[in-house]
């Protein structure tokens, strides 16, 4: 989607810390940090939020959330955290669906 | 699972103040809100925590986190957080798999 600067990260054309990758996710490091870890895990695909899920689509949120089991498992993560803020009341500043996920030191709600 | 406080929420052999509930997700308020509205969103089948969810079980996760946003949607909730806690330094508390949904007020983490 245009001028969603998530879909630009995810298609390489604006520069992230990226973390891990494959063809239908992307994870890559938050740059305002609210823990020790605090990585982006997202869809390549636009999908506007968790509360705008097509029916189809649920298996790419599945996708989403063990790719950021997976990751944290290779990395040696301990325990960690994993948020989904829905909607700018529910701390969403980003309208393309994105999970947090936070570990190590004070952790702060993302 | 024996034992499990979930389990037995989800089988309803221990009462909880029950929001939703269908063949395969239970949501009920946590007992120690963090928020205005806190429900924790459990599959009735044990799973063990996020880091532990066998390949056959993730349509179950997403059913977990859809069961969330739909009961989010009925309730009419503007916004909200959705939280998985994996492992004791991420604050997994019982060890069966809960998504917590948090909104409204003052909302610390879970």
């Amino acid at each position: 989607m245009q001028n969603c600067i998530f879909c630009k990260i995810s298609a390489h054309e604006v520069v992230s810390d990226i973390v891990a990758e494959d063809a239908d996710v992307i994870v890559f490091k938050d740059i305002h940090p609210k823990a020790e870890t605090h990585w982006l895990i997202v869809p390549k695909k636009h999908i506007h939020s968790v509360s705008a899920v097509e029916s189809s689509d649920w298996p790419l949120v599945a996708s989403v959330i063990k790719k950021a089991a997976d990751v944290a498992k290779e990395k040696g993560l301990a325990g960690y955290k994993l948020v989904f803020n829905v909607g700018r009341e529910g701390g969403q500043m980003v309208d393309h669906l994105h999970l947090h996920l936070l570990a190590g030191g004070k952790v702060e709600l993302p």
